[in-house]
């Protein structure tokens, strides 16, 4: 661009600065040149500007960058050191998002436990006593299964930034309403996407043998593999640190060999549920925005100084969804 | 194919069988019928064997399948809850594993510490009082720094076993050498990729201004925009567990608030200095042979009870390169 700007520049030296003999017209030509190097000096500053890194990105985003999550829509998980914060996903697991709030509100998850710790894969809680018909967790009006929610059919007006660097598993990546989406435009359906922090649904072999009641939380690379055969539910919005630093299950699949190993499960709370000064005010930014656009840019070419080689793409898992707390009322 | 072969079936059965009145044509055509039916019966059975499970691949496995780490090429972090071992890759940074191995014989890292633990990104360690010119930790021959080793000459000869199904990052991912590696057939590069337990050897903006004495180790989703940007040096075999369940750091890019949170290192050691009764001896899956083939394959589509939906694509740092601990001698 500047090299082609040069030779332009040049070209318009040669055919009429140096040559015309009317100073008038050597005149206009010096104002066109200066015009062409000033407008490339102004394109120089703009297209340093559309390249920012994601922390200017994110000091330079306005409130409507941002939403709230929905209280009504969000779950607490109160652990003995700390509290995990999951946003769910009703536009995708309506069925399990609703059943996972009846359970959540008849206390089934009260006093549960993490079950299962495996090494760059996944956390999972569930009931300790699961398989002891006597002292097993009661369900009361929710439900124990659920008809799979593995996909969805896709929805053309469900906001989707999609990632221009393709996937290794699915026709097109991106994101909707704050997740991590994957779509066929050939067989017209969409689906989660299991990157760090998601949440799924356990099950046994039969698809409709999840309904909620043992969760898992991925904590390592992404399982993609696991796309299409669970139920995704939300995504950990605040405190992933306290589910990946869990200590490892030694057992095979991560599972706990010696009981007091497992983290228990003080509550489980609808955050529309607890009292408003006991909320955690979460912002997320807004994934159908410009904003947004430009966060994933400066991700796909790293603008930042360290940076020694720029990479071009980016895998949808790889991809920030930012969340910043707001102080309380 | 099971309907379509039903219906050829149908089809031989409507043409000849009830149609001819002659017995031995009616003979041939039943004959036909069951030599079609077992040749489908062999070939479900065929294309059952032809493709087993992880587990079924690994049981299957010969002892030529397997590669014992080279204690020469092998490093022992020992830590006060457990060992971690890393296995270096003289293929892909000769200067870094030198320099390692050096500053490791001179004891340069005993009583050094993880600096860093980085929520699904990297664990780091180093000298404490790096920045402290009077306590610093000396290096006595090995070298502060080294030109980086960030890629590498294509060298054809070096076995490379190509993923079928592309990458976002790179033109062209496999394995060498045990190692999850990138190459780009245009600029006859290759170079290591930052999957989970790969070990790096971090710097400071200047690419030459590592060196190896303060290392990382991956613990999240693979952060593939380093791949170029460090000299990745080599990869956890053994002890993940222990370093990805690490505290993770409060202050900016997880480094410890707090110092009495770092974890100390009593000491780092060349598998071959320590005495043969203290080693651990592992066995590394070869990843050039039909059964590293056959267990990509078996990651690219599950065939285990569970999998509703199997994926027929695999990303590079989803295939896992099996360790295998043997019994001492």
């Amino acid at each position: 661009m500047f090299w082609g700007r040069a030779a332009q520049v040049k070209l318009a030296m040669d055919a009429s600065f140096w040559k015309s003999p009317d100073m008038a017209t050597r005149a206009h030509s010096l104002l066109i040149i200066l015009a062409v190097l000033a407008a490339d000096a102004l394109a120089a500053e703009l297209t340093s500007k559309k390249s920012p890194t994601m922390a200017e990105v994110l000091a330079a985003s306005k409130p409507a960058d941002w939403r709230s999550v929905d209280p009504e829509n969000t779950v607490y998980l109160e652990l003995t050191n700390g509290r995990v914060v999951i946003e769910l996903a009703p536009p995708f697991a309506p069925n399990h998002v609703a059943n996972i709030k009846s359970l959540v509100r008849e206390h089934y998850f009260d006093g549960l436990a993490f079950l299962r710790c495996q090494d760059n894969y996944v956390v999972q809680w569930g009931d300790p006593d699961g398989e002891k018909p006597d002292k097993k967790q009661k369900i009361q009006t929710a439900k124990a299964k659920l008809a799979p929610e593995f996909d969805r059919a896709l929805d053309p007006k469900l906001p989707f930034t999609k990632l221009p660097d393709g996937d290794v598993y699915a026709r097109e990546v991106g994101f909707s309403e704050g997740l991590p989406v994957a779509r066929d435009p050939k067989t017209k359906r969409m689906w989660l996407v299991h990157c760090y922090g998601m949440v799924g649904a356990g099950r046994d072999n039969p698809p409709d043998s999840g309904g909620g009641t043992e969760l898992y939380v991925v904590i390592g690379q992404a399982p993609r593999h696991l796309d299409r055969n669970v139920t995704l539910v939300g995504r950990v919005v605040q405190g992933m640190e306290i589910l990946s630093s869990m200590p490892r299950g030694a057992a095979a699949m991560g599972f706990y060999d010696k009981p007091e190993q497992r983290m228990p499960i003080k509550a489980i709370r609808v955050a529309a549920d607890v009292p408003e000064s006991e909320r955690t005010r979460l912002e997320v930014l807004r994934t159908d925005t410009p904003t947004f656009q430009a966060l994933i840019e400066s991700r796909r070419n790293r603008r930042e100084e360290w940076f020694h080689f720029q990479a071009g793409h980016i895998e949808v898992c790889n991809v920030p969804i930012p969340v910043r707390e707001t102080l309380k009322r």
